[in-house]
């Protein structure tokens, strides 16, 4: 009973995808996306990635899409990062300050596109004057003594803590997974007893910002001529529903052929859509 | 240290104004502020209330704010509840089927305005074909049978529960609380273990919905231009940094002068300005 | 692949049952239970039921559980309820006030018996001068105004509050469950933002108290020879293993033969036996 | 109005202390210390330590408190770590394969004294044949892979998992804090979507093996001889409360002579006596 992308994405003239699961996996671009997504963009349509991923610019992830003939498949400014919503929280809340980070040096795009100044927090002391902090990405320092140390500059300061990405893990090789930088963010909010702000799917806020985004590059477009394209249910699906989009759930990624059905029941998040994938 | 709303108010041309604890409290709307709203109206400020308060419809809301001379303070358009952001989302994925409910018989407005059928919980049975449920109000049901039946009505089917208003307490007479139909939806996803489409502040959706709300009524203004006035860190304050628009804490309902400093220490949370109330 | 009950049960001298899905169900005691018990009595074996339900005394449940021949299978001392660790930490932590409770007149028993004067919340003023507050039952009182009224009495005052039974829903008739008092507890603590004092499986403290009262019946007894016997992984199970006894999950009531080994899977919670259930 | 220890010691012939904050803090044992245990011993009272440290054995422990004249204050069997309820669990539970831990090399004496042979995560490969898995301690291994290779070890497996040391965060020099393997704990469970077998303080089972051990050691003793001494509302006293023993909140450790009162209020927790510290 699944249903066919390439058909259902004619009622649709501006496409949301969720990268990971859908258009790539841990080998690279998944066979067959970047004709698909040539084809759809030579239709006219307005191709979008929408993710939580926030460990380099949207610059570096536009590399990824290349097609042979047709070309560059998203210019940079139709993929939209959560980091791009933490960016414009720094520019709207940290005034002149330095901001310090956890992540790889490359996530720390998100801070100096702000025009701020980043600092890892291995070189933070307890006299850097820091105006916020900014959990980036779970690669780039050293975990035990990094989340330590950044505990105990937040229990001497007063400063907004940002998340740019709410995922609690992420899929690697085979069938493994690894700490997302949101569970880091968990378990410093645990230690400390507060809350940090989040930026991501499945907040509403990201498909909002999203739309306005859609909005401002094609003027006059609709909610209903948008449709997600995701492989989980907790973030693309939730968060497209919320928003008040047509969502398509793929099978290509996090939910298998065997499980969706049950996840869908037991989680009472439903897609419009379900396909295999969106080369099938 | 505390700031003047008068003076502040200069510096922006939209206004969101939380209800309760900022314009009224439990004895009606606050001595001096239809008189303050009043001259902000005449000074050309657009003025909105940005509410959680879905029990009731928006005009019925703008009943409370008439000005012996100015008049209505809040044309219809002007009042933003998270209700209406739960009927967009009853408008968007319910297609046809009846919309359950808890709540007064006034807060199914935000049903029945969708174009849907309302009925009570209580009056459901296993063979109604219900195509959503919605969590509107804490009162107008009988608790004990009425969330059971609703746990079981859910038990049984696959359908979107949507919980209009995030609250988990609202103040009541004196210093008194009494809990919020979003404490009862958090009762429900425990006793269900799944989580519920919620709407409301502190969730950014919430301010990008209401900016979209003034851009309609007022084109070309920007965030810088908008101002957030609330009693509580953790609903106005958080939800307006959040969407980086400026936000300001007042001290004349959930939040007290001795307690402010210690409040925002602990949970991180940073208004950009503190007054008294916005009558002084 | 499911073991014999009586077959394991030759391997123990001392056998604690759950009460509701092992030894009765909605319609009463389970066909052939009474018959089952009584042999393993007859043959020597101490047992007990150890039960989160504590809407009645002891003496009340063992009524349900009588041979025809054999006569009444569990006396008094032999029933372990975790409202009776309730009444223990009140006898030892409130002295001479008044308890208010939440629950119908025949779950008081656990106040009453400790020797303390009993108060509906309903009765309850701002003045009554209570020394703690009891959630015993789910039932015997108006749900929405007799918890506001627990929570505000609450906020006014430094008292410990006990649950006296930790589960979060039961099952009634069919496969309706109904939120019990462990699940109005979750209500009222989010509210009030603190942690009540929780009695009841799989808390490893009430096998422990169990075990005790074991050994006061039956002296020189080892863990080794103790096995719980439970329907439900998350109490019975998870809370006998922490514990350190032999645990059997039985399958006539809260686990379905088509679940219990993914159940087991996903939470990690693995009973040393699985039977269908301890008739069969 | 803070009483004095040395003369309700007077009431109790059995006194459990905790460590950190008690006895001892980061610059070792407090001045005066052993001089009042030493004095206690002299007096016939039976002293016990109750810890949720997991990262030393009893005997290494010990070495502590050793007074000049008195010797040692505490035999190896008058300390009673968290660590040997995981040690009896995994000892009943597990039998004859290895376990896998996190923690240093110490602390893996909690696994080789239940007889079984203990494993690093950083040497487990998807081949090892490992029966449970314990976390001991937050320190001997490389949080980002062990963590990572944890996770996706148990992915794989239905096998228990024991936490032997409950506590999130623990005081380090100065006001800092780091992080517990009870926060790792957290950020496992989070991730894996399921919950570990918890050992330590608050659980009242701490308490009821606590006064099992000294019962054997002093047979006759009530719950009424007993008093638990300690730093931290939520633990220490938490914990003895709902076991059901006098509990003593001192002010040398976790809860400041400015703050106890207001932390007594927010948490419920209510201590029967509170003193400055054990040595004034």
């Amino acid at each position: 009973m699944l249903e066919s992308f390439r058909e259902l994405a004619d009622n649709y003239s501006v496409i949301f995808f969720d990268a990971y699961g859908v258009l790539k996996n841990f080998g690279g671009v998944i066979d067959g996306v970047l004709d698909v997504l040539a084809d759809l963009k030579r239709e006219g349509k307005e191709l979008f990635v929408v993710t939580n991923d926030s460990s380099r610019s949207p610059k570096k992830m536009a590399q990824n899409y290349v097609h042979p003939e047709a070309g560059e498949i998203f210019p940079e400014d139709r993929i939209i990062s959560s980091g791009m919503l933490a960016r414009d929280f720094l520019r709207a809340k940290v005034r002149l300050k330095p901001v310090a980070y956890l992540g790889k040096p490359d996530s720390s795009y998100y801070i100096t596109s702000a025009g701020l100044k980043a600092i890892p927090i291995a070189e933070c002391t307890d006299d850097t004057d820091i105006g916020a902090m900014a959990l980036l990405d779970d690669e780039g320092f050293n975990w035990q003594p990094d989340i330590n140390r950044a505990i105990n500059l937040l229990r001497r300061r007063t400063i907004p803590v940002v998340v740019a990405n709410a995922d609690t893990v992420y899929p690697v090789r085979g069938n493994d997974v690894a700490i997302a930088v949101g569970g880091i963010a968990d378990l410093m909010e645990s230690a400390l007893e507060r809350k940090f702000v989040r930026f991501g799917k499945p907040d509403a806020y990201m498909f909002s910002y999203s739309f306005s985004r859609a909005t401002a590059i094609t003027p006059g477009i609709r909610r209903k001529d948008v449709l997600m394209v995701g492989d989980t249910l907790e973030t693309d699906i939730r968060g497209g529903n919320k928003f008040g989009i047509d969502t398509m759930l793929v099978l290509s990624g996090n939910t298998a052929l065997e499980r969706y059905q049950f996840n869908i029941d037991v989680s009472g998040v439903i897609p419009d859509y379900i396909c295999e994938s969106i080369v099938t």
